[in-house]
């Protein structure tokens, strides 16, 4: 095995990601034990989440300082003695933000094997799996909802629109987009899959109808300042609003079983996905900054 | 009929209500249609939500400048063309702050007849019926649960404890009371019954459990001043929240079932109930700032 670069936090970050921030090292390729496998990590899916894991204990610890940054990646088992995995296999998982991972025998959170399934490239599996609001938005109109994006550039949302069949899509930057939200839901909002909050939740809750649920996700508006939470959460009360809070791992026993789903639903041309692919390891500070500047279409991906 | 004294609204309260914001008239008896009921008004349910609905549209309009002051309360009714009420039967519903109400045929929020329960007074309906945190409580400790309530003076604490059986109280106006309430949850919180929002519930969410639920019934902290909802908002998500607004008002025609499942506690001795009894109608708009500066315990009546 070759030397394994690394990409390991020095400090935690104020706002963005800065340079000093993560520092990319070189480790010795570890010894694999019974149980193990050793896989090479091809893809790392870059994600808001991210951000959180840097800088504070959440559903995670937070990353520690010195250690490798925490990131879901696919990655493919290059020697094995687990008795789960073989060599060729591809898995997901939380790689880690480097070239090389070890695979243990026990896990909290275990690799799992990607499904084959024809037609499907490796980046579309982390594409269609990782790309919640676009994805969110396409599962809705399979189900026969009327849907609205709200995305930061006119190029995104006509891609919404034009490509993925959203009813409409609105750019939250223009000043007027909060009547444009309003005229684009006649008949108010049901299902709010939310994964922004601040000034954007308080639009959307505003057009809430009564017994509408929030699906909450992410709160990414939050993640790299300190805003508060809107501050009408009154209308949770008035509007009767369900509101419930979901983290992906906790489904992880059901990756197959979404991955069969969706894999289906894009053979057959109902779900489309886009990536952002950034080239190189060390790109990915860059690249989990582009979540919060809004430099990414669909799903972020570096290609280790 | 003699005349009816009315308390109308006159101005949108800033903060608390000041002299000027209702002012009291003297209406003449209305003539009684088919259809309708007269009823005296007995007592008057003060509760937080008055002050919303003396402000903004909300789940019901604001009340208008010049109208009624709406609100909640017992009456007997003393003449009927109604084909559901008779005489001397005891009512509860909108009555407004006023001494009369005609209670018509047709209604979105129609009157309820108070069922007759042995050793049950009318003031005891309302306060069981009406006093939520104090009454959450002691349904959690029927259930089996382990019970610890938020309240804003010693004495208040001490009736949780000591009268109601509550497992702890705690005092949000001491320093040190979240390390209080932490103490006192040494193993979370699985469900929050919320009424104050602001930095109590953020409190509160920072001891929630994984999964657990939130019942929001009011945000009080919220209704007199411009406060943002709590920052820690993100913990819906790591902890997995469930967070549902309601109103009593949905519950409607459940209103007899629950009085009569309550009023069997009561007779247990397994609820108790604690008012705080204002004497005449022009004493309402005091009352309802007692609300907020913490003035009463237990259910707040106005006594007409």
């Amino acid at each position: 095995m070759p030397a394994n670069h690394q990409l390991r936090l020095q400090a935690r970050p104020k706002g963005l990601c800065a340079p000093g921030d993560f520092k990319l090292v070189e480790s010795p390729a570890p010894e694999l034990q019974d149980g193990q496998a050793l896989a090479k990590v091809k893809y790392l899916s870059i994600d808001p989440t991210m951000r959180v894991w840097m800088a504070v204990d959440s559903y995670l610890p937070a990353v520690g300082i010195g250690d490798v940054m925490r990131a879901g990646g696919l990655a493919e088992v290059i020697e094995s003695r687990h008795a789960q995995f073989k060599k060729g296999d591809k898995i997901v998982g939380l790689t880690g933000l480097q070239e090389y991972v070890v695979v243990e025998a026990q896990s909290k959170m275990p690799f799992q094997k990607v499904p084959s399934i024809p037609f499907l490239s490796d980046t579309a599996f982390l594409g269609v799996l990782g790309a919640t609001g676009s994805v969110a938005g396409q599962i809705g109109k399979i189900h026969g909802c009327r849907v609205v994006g709200i995305a930061g550039t006119d190029e995104k949302c006509k891609w919404l629109t034009d490509e993925l069949g959203f009813d409409a899509a609105i750019n939250y930057k223009h000043p007027d987009w909060k009547e444009k939200l309003a005229a684009a839901t006649p008949n108010g909002i049901d299902i709010d899959y939310e994964n922004v909050g601040g000034e954007i939740m308080e639009a959307v809750l505003n057009r809430m109808n009564l017994h509408g649920r929030v699906a909450l996700c992410g709160l990414i508006s939050a993640y790299t300042n300190e805003t508060t939470g809107p501050a009408n959460l009154g209308l949770i009360i008035v509007k009767r609003l369900k509101v419930e809070g979901f983290l992906i791992l906790d489904y992880a026993s059901r990756f197959t079983e979404a991955a069969m789903e969706l894999g289906k639903w894009k053979m057959m041309g109902k779900l489309k996905d886009r990536q952002t692919i950034v080239e190189g390891l060390e790109k990915a500070p860059e690249a989990i900054n582009m979540l919060f500047t809004g430099g990414n279409t669909g799903k972020l991906i570096v290609k280790v």
